[in-house]
């Protein structure tokens, strides 16, 4: 039950000798989900083991080169390997353009199909689901339209104590019934809570990506109590009016966002070359959130399993 | 007086996880040109410690994405830099449109120019020249139009040897004429021969990059006796039909055209993904053309300055 973030790029603007742009893949539950496709993208992808066969969905969160300029080499190395599978690309409408211009000079043999899910609307809306994520994107405050994305694993089917199934000799329908939460009645007439016959559930896991963004409170309500938050914190507070002209955030207010949201965790990035060592930044954000790391290139973070109090359900 | 050429990737179509896709660096008494520009080119450029503002002229073989699409990194971090002097770009017409658009898109703010140079000529032509170096390109054969380079020294002033200044009491003007290669006669009518008063001169070093291209006759005058040679190696000659179907060379066929060229050394690149070690491309070459090396990313090749024999000036 996988819920895996891994960091391809952590750099901002440009790459360094030892980050690259930004770039990230979540895996949750062996879906996988590219977030933002910087130079080098598909050479980190390689590093870090990842197939390109499971890429079926990139997730843009805006047209600045260095989110998106390690598109084209990724798109056409899926064709040199033969891809047949669709793919799914969401972000702002202007990358319509881009992709049209790849496909005239780039791409003339394609031979998979490029869905292009245009997200223009400034608020929480649903733009992919399957069985087990819903995917969210909101708005960001940057200099262009920027997007953030929320995933959230959806419900699962409870899991029955196997000791009930003998004990109160369950058929068929009933073991369905009592998976989706609802109650039993026994032949005897005997009515035996959901809680009683099932597992404590384990509680839904999510991630939230914000970059690039400026300090934004209106944020706040679409990451609430997020397991885990990745949060650009291209400055430290001394740069904090550079900050805001160039529509970043420093790391300690990433840190306040994710104080305000309740989230899990805060992984801080998208560093500014400026910062050969990123202690000071963690140092920072920890003074306001003691609970953040350090975004590093090819390194995992994982969000565990952790089984719900039942009073919370 | 430095010759050398600095491999930044050495892929074809695609970056591994060890080799990165197409661009080298070729530094010529200090005056650096950038030879084709792969994902990455950026990235790797760091790691070899090459500052970007040596870097003024760039020179693209095709526009293949594996030969360019490291462009718009690179020329967006110009940018970011700060960079003011202009930059001048040569290679096939198409990558006006490339150009155009990266503009449009992503460089509305840029602080310097850039100066396309199209190459359009199939034949032998020089497309830069500066007091040290002269830089022709000439046509390749590929699936689309592409172009190799080939970069040679101009004559340097001769040397003078020093006693002579002294025993035959030299003058300004006869100090200028024997650089220049000429004979002087001394008050006492005496003829004495240029070579008797100067230092035996240095050859003037070449370096001839011919890839992406099939194998072809036709190159062999453009590159011969090249001190060094960049050669694509594709493949292998046991996918001799591959090659020839996608335009491409094989070792051994890329070692036939240095040995016909009568080039001084090769160095071959651009392999297929699908060989994991070298050693056999090398192998394979080197029944051929013993002096061949492989061209391996973040490495050095350096042409040493070599004095001529005088009966070969």
């Amino acid at each position: 039950m996988t819920f895996e973030l891994t960091i391809l790029g952590s750099a901002s603007a440009f790459p360094t000798s030892k980050k690259f742009p930004t770039a990230q893949v979540l895996n949750i539950q062996e879906r996988f989900f590219l977030i933002d496709c910087g130079e080098g993208t598909q050479i980190q992808l390689r590093k870090a083991k990842i197939s390109f066969g499971r890429i079926n969905h990139i997730l843009i969160s805006h047209v600045h080169g260095d989110h998106i300029f390690g598109l084209f080499g990724l798109l056409s190395t899926f064709n040199l390997l033969g891809r047949k599978a669709p793919l799914f690309i969401y972000g702002h409408s202007e990358i319509e353009k881009i992709l049209d211009f790849y496909q005239e000079h780039f791409a003339k043999m394609n031979n998979y199909k490029i869905h292009l899910h245009k997200i223009s609307k400034r608020q929480l809306q649903v733009v992919y689901e399957n069985k087990v994520v819903e995917v969210f994107a909101f708005p960001l405050k940057h200099r262009i339209p920027s997007f953030g994305y929320l995933f959230r694993e959806k419900n699962r089917p409870l899991n029955i104590k196997k000791e009930c199934i003998g004990k109160y000799n369950l058929t068929i329908n009933q073991i369905k019934a009592i998976k989706n939460g609802e109650d039993i009645i026994t032949p005897s007439g005997e009515s035996i809570a959901n809680d009683k016959l099932t597992e404590t559930p384990y509680g839904r896991r999510s991630y939230a990506y914000c970059s690039d963004t400026m300090v934004s409170k209106k944020i706040v309500p679409y990451i609430a109590e997020a397991d885990l938050l990745y949060h650009e914190a291209t400055f430290m507070d001394s740069e904090r009016k550079l900050a805001r002209l160039t529509g970043h955030t420093t790391a300690s207010q990433a840190a306040t966002i994710a104080l305000e949201a309740s989230v899990k965790q805060l992984l801080i990035g998208h560093f500014s070359a400026r910062y050969k060592q990123t202690e000071d930044l963690l140092a920072e954000a920890r003074r306001v959130f003691p609970d953040t790391r350090i975004a590093e290139d090819l390194k995992s973070y994982s969000v565990p399993l952790v089984r719900m109090s039942r009073e919370s359900e």
